[in-house]
């Protein structure tokens, strides 16, 4: 057996990795099927009735396998009021306890879609989308100063060591942690921002589908291939 | 934070862990619906149509988050054509390729349920449950030689040390592991022969919350809380 097929097996043994792929072909197809019909309904064909199916089943099992998710991130809204920098516990506490809401109604909303539950379903989604755009834009911010404090690290590293000094590893590893969490979390910040209509469908597929590959890469350094700064 | 709160979500981050909980509500709403419904169309209520929708779509995300199964099965049926014991192996590798012929079956017919591929599907049903009936029956006679083998081990060694003398903890392990797999297997055989027409559905919905109910504490013994045997 090659070593690839036994890192996938390895890889896909994980819900959160798993999730990524899903996630990927969702947005992928929610992009393709946007490129097929410019967002009309008039425009209809087998490909894109098949699309549509794809998607709305990719996303419906997603939520299914979120569930108890929202536990997960009111342990780490507790662990982030214990930074002891002002501005990014306040940050970090209002990310992941609007994650953990959003997760929580999301919830809910499985079991409305399901039809297990009578849900006003439109209303619920809304204010889903709410929640998870609050969190996306403080999770934003608090990346952005995420970046600028690994900057001035390697700027005090810079003037103490010299311009042509040898960044250590721990340095470039941070500096490529916070770029990846940034992007990642600014082009998830269009998800809501698309379903709540203040940005194009067809653009927020496609943030959803890069920050569903930036995921990907990240949770396959974490599971199979950890990232080891080159010297 | 509670530990045990910290030990669902380790638990809820691995898809079989997570899969089990999902398997042991379908299985137990089918029961249930057997019971109410006593396996007639002809009752109807707001309660049973409710858990017809909830059985259904976790059916239906389960096949999902089992897509790729398929590879480790494949990697498992190779490992096994090592074992020296002609009868386990052989056994062990029907059982494996067989359980990964039916997942590769399941990963189609998930397309053909979502309305992405066109299939016929119950020929392909039937096709999946035969070789999953194959898989869950030689992996009970496989259970029984296993048993056997760690009685015979238990035999031997009271034979030498006396029948009190304290029985070690990998025996004890082995002799716990055996009849726990014997058991889950036993139970799942029921699965594919109730979808055959072989047992009763009823039956079989109970078999298969039973099952679940095995593999949910194996998962929790491997990812959470290890089994020390007592001494």
């Amino acid at each position: 057996m090659s070593s690839l097929s036994k890192d996938i097996v390895k890889f896909n043994s994980h819900t959160a990795a798993r999730d990524k792929i899903f996630r990927a072909v969702q947005y992928g197809s929610r992009f393709i099927l946007w490129q097929l019909t410019y967002g009309s309904k008039d425009v209809q064909g087998d490909v894109i009735l098949k699309l549509q199916k794809l998607e709305a089943a990719l996303g419906l099992s997603r939520k299914l396998f979120r569930l108890g998710n929202s536990i997960d991130l009111a342990h780490k809204a507790v662990d982030a009021l214990s930074i002891p920098d002002t501005a990014t516990m306040l940050l970090a506490f209002t990310s992941h306890s609007m994650k953990g809401i959003w997760l929580l109604m999301d919830h809910f909303l499985w079991f409305g879609k399901v039809g297990v539950l009578k849900l006003d379903l439109p209303f619920w989604t809304q204010w889903s989308l709410r929640a998870w755009l609050i969190s996306m834009a403080t999770a934003t911010i608090s990346g952005m100063l995420k970046i600028q404090r690994a900057d001035n690290k390697l700027a005090k590293y810079q003037k103490e060591n010299g311009q042509d000094a040898k960044i250590p590893g721990p340095l470039k590893a941070e500096m490529r942690l916070s770029r990846l969490n940034f992007w990642r979390d600014l082009c998830d910040l269009f998800i809501p921002m698309g379903g709540l209509g203040y940005a194009s469908p067809g653009f927020t597929a496609l943030c959803g589908f890069i920050s569903s590959l930036i995921g990907f890469h990240q949770e396959w350094e974490r599971h199979i291939k950890p990232y080891t700064p080159s010297a």
